[in-house]
């Protein structure tokens, strides 16, 4: 029984070795699976299937902002990826480059894109001509490359999955707007449906992307303490459009550059979700996004009637619309369970003759191992109910568990215990130097992960945590993936 | 009027230039936008909302006969490549090498995945050990890309969106069964949801894929007489798991090798639908397969109350579940009846202040043109009627049509001359031998579409049209795409 085998093997401890245990549990609850392609993965069927619900419902909160999508071409020409001088800098040492076509050599090498400002602006040069023509709300849903160097499944591999989107305005206030907007949504995603509390907040001049004016971000705290960023949203201002001369003749006649846009959230928010919600007996996924939301787990199922009324109230729940499995495999149920809470199931439902006889099943919450027994009456509410209440307590342990892990520093000397010691979020006055942040990250390990938009100003008097000299920001600090 | 005089420029008509006709359509119903990536292609949101729409459909009836969706890298390393024999030989001359990532030159270098046979025989080949996890039902949806010297939007670009299932079963048979499964799925899908009639029947050898031990394939015919493949089911028997090692311990306690299959359909299905259903105003769209299905066009929209009332129409149709656009825009009504059938909407519903008072509304079909003055009392089940018969009529029209292009051909001559001058398929018998079928295309420029399962036995005492020897088949042959 290589399954079974594989499920009773425990996982590493959380708090022993949190990178063994991460790696365990991307493994055992089958979210990844093996290539010979290095640095690269494979989504097995239940890590896609999470990916798919995220895709599809940030999907749906795009499109209610009036959000398009389209489809461009995953090489960007050398040439193009040089138009931009900062983005080119920012991207060109980290690309995959296509030298040969078929038998032949190109004559003009392309990267797989890596991102796809350029090839945006590209379509945009040619496609803009009126302020009729815009606002453009571009999306696209595809995988992207970079040459990273040391990969983590879902963290960081040289090929991920991921959505972006890129815009176009007449003014620099509404492309401010929609930048706000969409991080916006990100936020609001990460916290009503993956159940992750987020900072919102800005990146310093020294960690914005390659080529903006303005990134935002959101920063959530895994279980080790350390830092993710969870999505990014960046105001170009007009400086992709003057390299691409992207322009169009305004309500006054004017010629005039478009102000962009452009946002993105990944794979990578898998990880996130194992790293915020997992513990030691595996993957938690809050019901909102679980593939998933309850497994029907009949107790001595051989019994006449016991997999019938399995069966039936099965298709109960699914009519109700949630998403339930019913495990009558030959499988001991005891083996099912393990199984329910390693590939992070937000509840069971474990029915047996007993059950039966009194109408009634027993509940069982990943979140908590809570069992309840519960009427047959009505059931549809009463798992309904459970979710929400699931998903609400996985909130609610996260964002207790991340306020507990914000610190403050006002001298650097207590900066620098809190960095070594205490793994968090760490609030600190800063002057606004990039040779102090940079001095920072050398000494401390720890980098600016935003300039938060609630609590970001300096208090009254406040001096830089490194240089003394008077604060201009408080900001976030951590040790980040 | 940038947008007003694209439009009222007339496309090219359909039997003058087919191919002007079918880029003219493309361009100007907006499926496509500009790249400067030469040989790739942009999907513009009215050509992306279609995908979307093939896609979602696609996948669901995947899903009902236990398909998995995964995601694998897109990078494939020579050696992997280089594993199947015939696969090699086949897509090596086709592919884009990636030799370079980041700044340092490849040890290996790797092709951008034309197809991922080898990749998921690599999975497989780790993640497969007993009858246990059999079968394997994965799929993926993702992009390939293939070299090719001359591209078509739709039709033929190095670049292309498609889905790939591979699967792994413990027999022939059941391989042999999911192969004709498949196919099956394809083919209902394109004669229900695209209302585009197809032929199921297998390739030849020298036309079937490269690695498979048979080829199953749909293919449709087009306005112009040209057949489209329209998706292929592939049965690959042993010989990938042979190349690849993919084995497993059967129940006997025997290790065997498992029997595979592949199959695809791709973004050229929107190139299908345009070249079967569009005519000289434009895109034509079955309604299942069409983002928007009816667009309200406000008569006098400025007259009191007309806009609300519209609005009013709108809401309750969607609530119905029915995909309706308001066009409240300050364009002509002229200018959106001709909009509505360049886009190919499958209907426009008028309304105006008479209709509004008399309580009623008109109905212009796209298919026919035919108009019809409707009462607003129960509308939705007249839209839902409406759509209904166009899309019955959609492919009544398009199967009559393909009907009257199917010719017969006993002789040489007679094959010759089909071959000239009536755009078609042609059925003819065959000895089976590739030496005849490659004299067949060089001299008529025709290949072997299929051996119809349905119809692909000789008659009793049948000659092949070529050598003149027994036949072994009765073949569809045709100009393709």
């Amino acid at each position: 029984m290589a399954d079974e085998k594989k499920m009773v093997e425990a996982i590493t401890s959380r708090d022993v070795d949190f990178a063994q245990w991460y790696t365990d549990v991307v493994k055992k609850a089958e979210l990844t699976g093996y290539t010979s392609v290095k640095g690269c993965m494979v989504i097995k069927p239940a890590g896609y299937a999470i990916w798919e619900n995220i895709r599809n419902e940030l999907d749906r909160r795009f499109k209610e902002t009036g959000v398009e999508n389209v489809y461009l071409p995953m090489f960007i020409p050398e040439s193009l990826l040089e138009k931009e001088k900062d983005h080119v800098e920012g991207f060109a040492p980290e690309v995959a480059w296509v030298t040969q076509g078929g038998l032949t050599p190109l004559q003009e090498k392309m990267c797989v894109r890596p991102t796809s400002e350029t090839l945006f602006c590209d379509l945009y040069s040619k496609d803009i001509h009126s302020y009729r023509d815009l606002p453009r709300l571009y999306n696209q849903w595809c995988s992207v490359v970079r040459w990273e160097k040391t990969t983590r499944p879902f963290l960081r591999s040289r090929e991920f999955l991921w959505q972006e989107g890129h815009t176009a305005h007449a003014t620099a206030e509404e492309a401010a707007a929609r930048t706000e907007q969409m991080l916006n949504v990100y936020a609001d995603f990460c916290e009503e449906v993956l159940a992750i509390p987020v900072v919102r907040g800005r990146k310093t001049e020294k960690e914005k992307f390659a080529g903006a004016e303005a990134t935002y971000t959101i920063e959530a705290l895994m279980h080790d303490g350390k830092a993710l960023q969870s999505g990014t949203s960046h105001n170009f201002g007009d400086g992709f459009a003057k390299a691409f001369g992207v322009q169009f003749t305004d309500r006054d006649n004017q010629v005039k550059y478009v102000h962009q846009t452009s946002w993105g959230m990944t794979t990578r928010m898998i990880g996130a979700i194992i790293m915020v919600h997992g513990d030691d007996s595996g993957l938690v996924l809050p019901p909102r996004i679980a593939p998933i939301q309850a497994v029907v787990i009949p107790i001595q199922m051989r019994k006449e009637g016991v997999l019938a009324e399995a069966e039936k109230l099965c298709r109960k729940l699914k009519d109700a619309g949630i998403r339930v499995k019913l495990d009558d495999t030959d499988k001991s149920p005891g083996w099912k369970f393990a199984e329910q809470e390693m590939r992070g199931f937000p509840m069971r439902i474990e029915m047996g003759p007993r059950d039966i006889a009194s109408g009634t099943v027993v509940f069982v919450r990943r979140d908590t191992g809570e069992k309840t027994v519960v009427s047959v009456e009505n059931i549809e509410d009463a798992v309904r109910n459970m979710l929400d209440e699931i998903q609400r307590n996985l909130f609610e342990k996260a964002k207790a568990f991340r306020d507990s892990h914000i610190y403050e520093a006002d001298d650097y000397e207590t900066f620098r215990r809190i960095a070594d010691e205490q793994p968090g979020f760490i609030r600190a006055h800063w002057c606004g130097e990039t040779s102090c942040e940079e001095k920072i990250k050398e000494d401390l390990a720890v980098t600016s992960r935003c300039i938060p938009l609630k609590g970001g100003e300096p208090e009254e008097g406040a001096v830089c945590v490194c240089c003394g000299k008077k604060a201009k920001y408080r900001v976030l600090w951590g040790k980040a993936y």
